[in-house]
C-alpha cells in the first residue's frame, strides 16, 4: 500500500511518498508551522507534494506534528490517553487538498498526570505507536524528552520534560551558563549526573540550586569552565530521569527513540541506574507508526 | 563616626556618605561593574565620591558587591564560611584612591554545600551581618536567592537558587512562558505552589516535568493563560523552598530580606508550611552590615 505523509512541525516540512514502510521520495523546507499564516498551508502541501497526489490518486494522505495545534492548518483536538491505533485513527481530522481529495491530520495526545495537571503531544504518540512496544516504557529523546508507558499496545499516561530546551536557554541566555568555555570536557557529564543525586528523595536541596552552583563552582575556580556545559547537559538529564523513574517505577530496560549521539548520554545515565536500554531511529519508528494508522485507518 | 560607602553590583553603582547608620548623602549611576573595562573603577569612584573623599579625610571607605568579582576593580578572594563580622573584616582587600589613602574591599563568600560542591556570594554577607540575627535561618530574596543559616553570629553555610533568573528566563527566552496573557491572575501563585507539592520527597516528578506541565496546561485549554506567569512564580517559589527547608531543616520562623511585594510572596509560601516570618528592608541591613564591619575593622 502507497500513502502519502507530511511530518510537519514547528520548524520542518517533510514530504513523504511511502510504500508499505519503504521512502519511495521525499521533500523538506523549511515551511514549518511557525513560518506560516492561518490559510497558506494547503497551498505549500500542494507546491511540495501534488506531483504524488496526481500520480497516486488513490493514496491516502495523513498529517503529523504541529500542523494540527492551533496554529497550524485545523486544530485536531487532543485525543485522551489510553490511546492506542484504534483510539487514534478514529479521532483523525480531515482537510480538504484538491478536488475533493481528503488529507487526515493525526490528533495528538492529552492525558493528565495528576489531579488537575495535564501533559500533551503531537507527533510522538506516532513514533510509539512504530517502536513495536507493547508494555514498557518509552524515551523519546528531543528537545521536550517525553516518557511514555505503554499497557497492552496503547500509550497508558506519559510526561514531557523540558530539558532540551532550559540546556539551550542556559548556555545562550543565562549569567549560569556564560563561564562555559570550549573546548568541552566530555567528563562533566558525569559529575552532572553525581550532583542530580543531591536532589533524589527526601532531602533533595533542588535543581534551581544546583544549576546555581555549577556556576560557583567555575566562578571559584573549583571546576574547569570545560566541564561546565557537559554538566549542565548531565545535571538536567539526570534529574529528568530521576522524575521520570518516580513516576513510572524502574523498569529492567527502557527503549530510548533518539539520534545516536543523544541516546548514548541516556543509555550511559540509566546504566547508572542499572537499567538497560534498547535504541530506535526515530524517523524509522516515525514511518512504522504512520502505516500502523493507515492500515488502521483503511480497516476502521 | 562617619563613612563612605559603594555598593557597586552588576548593573548599578551606588555611593553612600553615612554617619554610624544614617545616610547623610547618596549618589547612584548606571556605571555597574559589567559596564566597566578593568582600570576605569577608580576614576569612576572619585568623580563620584570625590567630594566626601576631601570633606572627610579620616573616614574610612568599604566597597561593597561584584566590584570585589574578577570582572572589578581588584578581585577580593572568597572568605570561607563559617565566617562572621571578624573574619569578613580581617578578610577586607585594599585598593589605592589618591594621595595615599585606601579604601576596603569586603570579600564575597565561599561555602562548600556538600562534597566538592560549591556556592558563593558577594554582597549578600554584609546585609545579613545587618539583620542583627544571631542564630536563625534567613531568606535573601533578590533575582538570585540565597538562604543562609546564621550560628553564634557567624555565616555557618548557605545555598543560593536561580529563581529569580529563570522566571525571567522562562518569559522572556521560552516556550513554556509564551502563552501567558495580561492581566495576570494573582491566584495563578497558589496554583504554582501546590504543583511544586508534586516535587517534594521521594515521589518526585521533577521541575523540569512541572514547567512543561504548566505550559501543557494552557495550551490544552485547562488552566486560563491570565494565570500562567503567577503560577510559574509559585512553581520556582516553591521548589526553591522545598529544597531550603529540606537543606536547612524547618524552623519555627523565617527572616525576610526583601523588597515588599516580594516579600509578601515568600511571607504567603512560607506560611503553607506553618512558618513565621519577619521582612526587614535591605536597604537598613545593608548600611548597618557596613557600619558592623567598619567598626570591626576600626577595632581590629
Amino acid at each position: 500500500m502507497r500513502f502519502i505523509v507530511a511530518d510537519w512541525g514547528t520548524t520542518r516540512f517533510r514530504g513523504y511518498l511511502i510504500e508499505n514502510e519503504t521512502v519511495l521520495d521525499q521533500v523538506s523546507s523549511n515551511e514549518g508551522v511557525s513560518a506560516l499564516q492561518k490559510g497558506q498551508h494547503r497551498d505549500v502541501f500542494l507546491r511540495q507534494c501534488g506531483r504524488w497526489l496526481e500520480a497516486e490518486p488513490k493514496a491516502p494522505v495523513l498529517l503529523v506534528g504541529m500542523v494540527g495545534s492551533r496554529e497550524g492548518w485545523v486544530e485536531a483536538p487532543y485525543a485522551s490517553c489510553p490511546a492506542g491505533p484504534a483510539e487514534i485513527a478514529g479521532a483523525l481530522v480531515p482537510v480538504d487538498l484538491e478536488n475533493g481529495r481528503q488529507g487526515h491530520i493525526i490528533p495528538g495526545l492529552f492525558c493528565e498526570p495528576a489531579p488537575g495537571a495535564a501533559d500533551v503531544m503531537r507527533g510522538e504518540e506516532t513514533l510509539v505507536l512504530g517502536t513495536g512496544v507493547e508494555d514498557g516504557l518509552i524515551c523519546s529523546a528531543g528537545t521536550h524528552p517525553k516518557w511514555i508507558l505503554m499497557r497492552g499496545g496503547r500509550i497508558e499516561r506519559f510526561a514531557t520534560y523540558m530539558t532540551g530546551e532550559m540546556y539551550a536557554l542556559l548556555r545562550e541566555h543565562s549569567m549560569i551558563g556564560r563561564p562555559a568555555s570550549e573546548p568541552q570536557d566530555p567528563k562533566g557529564f558525569d559529575l552532572g549526573l553525581d550532583a542530580a543525586e543531591r536532589n533524589q528523595g527526601d532531602n533533595g536541596v533542588g535543581l534551581l540550586h544546583l544549576l546555581f552552583s555549577a556556576r560557583a563552582s567555575v566562578v571559584s575556580r573549583r571546576m574547569d569552565s570545560g566541564l561546565l556545559a557537559p554538566y549542565l547537559s548531565g545535571l538536567l538529564t539526570g534529574d529528568e530521569i530521576n522524575g521520570a523513574l518516580s513516576q513510572f517505577g524502574r523498569p529492567s530496560s527502557v527503549t530510548i527513540l533518539a539520534e545516536p549521539g543523544r541516546a548514548d548520554l541516556y543509555v550511559h545515565a540509566l546504566e547508572r541506574h542499572g537499567i538497560k536500554s534498547e535504541v530506535k531511529v526515530p524517523q524509522e519508528a516515525l514511518i512504522a507508526g504512520l502505516a500502523r494508522i493507515v492500515r488502521q485507518h483503511a480497516v476502521g
